[in-house]
């Protein structure tokens, strides 16, 4: 396993943010992005215009930390999933922490990588259409350090792509890495038998400019752990089988991956049953245990703290992703308006959840936690519909800081998020590329 | 009523797409938004990259001219809600169609419409912490001509209004127009009484800084027309009393408002029964109708046509956005999986409708409807799932259309979204700021 270089620092601090940019504070003229820390903003002073994106920084890199000792600790790899998050500097933060590649699921999120210098991709997705395929083969002239590798599940599909490197072909030593994809009776992509997986990677294995990479799955659209065992079971066995058929070429790292934040204990497990007769490398995908979150992932991780034979480091992921908004309106005893609609936080897996509160200019040394009985009832485009208990302290004007679920569909709202300290004084900041 | 002015045509052209922003061509660089029609580009011809939010441009036109006709006809005007699209592009077609003024929902959307021109804007919330009503305040003061209305709902957030209209006085000529808001039970922000109203308004009008402008409601969160009715009434009611008060300064518009795009002939009809002792403004603030939708807003306008009693020109709204995305997979027969998902296209308000598919480089004339029995079942980040009747003629490659409902999340997911004729070619292109 190669390390990749961490990114060009530079170009990330010189990522400029247009005057408009949803987040920035109003009247704000473009800002290079590693100014923003230097302001010295406080969201509780209400330096921050509401509604804003935080990401508590020290959990964060906890996060981050925690994942690289899991992986470590387990003989595994991450590559994590930038789809997630589009941010390069969070990219940056993943490969100092050991990533083995950024996943992405488009060309566009590749563009991305590569503007930004990361030197492995995988592209957890079967290439389509001319631009995409192009532009693939394209990256691997550009810059022959540049690793990528991408999946097939159908015969069409590499003809297809057999087809791009005839007329287009990528350096001999910078083939094309292809994962054959393995899926199931009514799930996603995938090849959907054993027997069709193999004869996929024999083609693979003996098309120009392809190089045949090893195979994966995405199991994240299993309703359970069980369910998705078979699955990855599946992607290390044709692995250990394509290894003694000597269809992978010598010398050129065999992957086995799998793809989603809430099961990855159980990859880990499964991966861990086979017995290879090379090396291989255990590759995770999960992109959301980064911020983690307060709904969905929280659950997932807690079965995987009770239930997983893996080594687990002391701590834990926690939220680190949060969405604050203004109390607009107390128009009735028992309900609250908040300036954070569907524009603002993801609604996807579950309404956000008010975790606290603060008043601006009251002196209250930190936010209060959110007393029980305050929920999320509903969230239209630029509105948050909170019903209260009768004792709610909430007023007009208070700020409140809600826990999320499923970190992609927040981040993806955002071209600007605000890195915190403890005490939410701005740190730093992030833009995405969605 | 005054017309504003038609935006800064140079500075829209001149607005800048970065090379990674989503949806333009792989490796083609920062390109003027201006440049994006002249490159000859064809959706069907496989020259933009899957996924594509499109706009037929024929219908888009259509649209904004029967919206213009039917206010027209109807004694009503238009100042449509920005947040829809918010492409200043779509602002400047909206104003040359006769828009009286454009509605925002945030401060950052005010500042959009500002750069570009826009000399009129309707917030349609009550501005909330200092960073927000301190940009309005400034907004007025840096530009005489700028005029602002925004709402108000409460004592809480009137005082807060008051305050900050003595910290930041604006122009004497050009003060912070306000409209009362009305809302009911159980919804969303507006005082729940008429007494409250009535008295709310009574205080604007000797608050210094502010000037009392009408009353409005947002009646699209009621789930009938019937149940819309009352809220509606409210607002022209609570207008001809405060008219009969002596609550307006003279010589200055009274302003009556509702929102949504769904009910908006009820909104005319209700306007239409209350006699006014001086000129009231009746100004609807949908923003939908520019794109109109597949689903929600098909069915809502088929009603309006059916019961109005207002003057309909002839025609009516069409759905004009659509999403495009390739087949990635056809794993089983009766499944495609596609390009696209909830990174592209929204499903808050139902899942996205397949209209017609196409087969690159196949010689097929146009695209082909498409056959009935395929539909969307799901949809993931990245990734639509559609099931397919068993003589679906969909291949691995093939382009499928989709019409969309709520066109605010989908435009929300486009920085770049493509005008295209009839036959798809790409005559222009907007770029939006969320």
């Amino acid at each position: 396993m190669t390390l990749i270089p961490r990114l060009d620092m530079a170009a990330l601090d010189a990522e400029r943010l247009d005057s408009l940019t949803k987040g920035l504070p109003f009247g704000v003229s473009s800002m290079r992005i590693g100014d923003v820390g230097k302001q010295g903003w406080s969201l509780l002073d209400g330096d921050i215009p509401m509604p804003a994106a935080v990401i508590r920084e020290q959990v964060l890199l906890a996060n981050s930390a925690w994942m690289r000792d899991f992986t470590a600790a387990n003989g595994l790899l991450i590559a994590p999933h930038g789809k997630t998050t589009m941010s390069p500097r969070l990219f940056d933060l993943q490969i100092a922490d050991g990533a083995w590649a950024i996943t992405v699921a488009t060309v566009q999120q590749m563009q991305v990588c590569r503007r930004y210098g990361v030197k492995r991709v995988l592209f957890a997705n079967q290439p389509v259409g001319r631009l995409a395929v192009d532009a693939c083969m394209r990256a691997l002239r550009e810059d022959e350090a540049f690793e990528l590798y991408c999946l097939a599940d159908s015969e069409a599909g590499l003809a297809f792509l057999a087809e791009a490197a005839r007329r287009n072909p990528p350096p001999s030593a910078n083939p094309l890495r292809i994962l054959v994809e393995i899926g199931f009776e009514g799930g996603r992509t995938g090849t959907r038998s054993r027997a069709g997986a193999l004869a996929l990677a024999e083609r693979v294995a003996e098309t120009p400019g392809l190089r045949l990479a090893g195979f994966e799955c995405f199991e994240g659209v299993l309703p359970t752990p069980q369910a998705a065992d078979g699955l990855i079971d599946d992607v290390a066995e044709l692995a250990r089988i394509a290894i003694e058929e000597g269809l992978f070429p010598a010398g050129s790292p065999v992957v086995i991956s799998a793809g989603g934040s809430a099961f990855f204990d159980r990859v880990g497990e499964r991966f861990d049953r086979v017995s290879f007769s090379g090396p291989v490398l255990r590759v995770l995908r999960s992109g959301c245990y980064l911020t983690h979150d307060s709904i969905g992932y929280a659950k997932a991780f807690e079965r995987i703290q009770a239930e997983t034979t893996l080594n687990l480091p002391a701590g834990g992921l926690k939220p680190a992703l949060e969405v604050w908004a203004s109390v607009q309106s107390r128009p009735e005893r028992g309900r609250a308006m908040l300036t954070m609609g569907k524009r603002d936080v993801g609604f996807d897996a579950g309404l956000p959840v008010p975790l606290g509160w603060y008043r601006p200019g009251s002196g209250m040394e930190k936010p209060q936690p959110m007393p029980a009985g305050h929920e999320v009832v509903a969230l239209n485009d630029q509105h948050c519909h909170m019903v209260l208990p009768p004792d709610s302290p909430l007023e007009f004007g208070d700020l409140v800081g809600f826990g999320i679920g499923h970190p992609c569909t927040t981040f993806d709202r955002w071209s600007l998020l605000f890195l915190v300290d403890e005490a939410y004084r701005v740190t730093g900041a992030l833009k995405t590329y969605f």
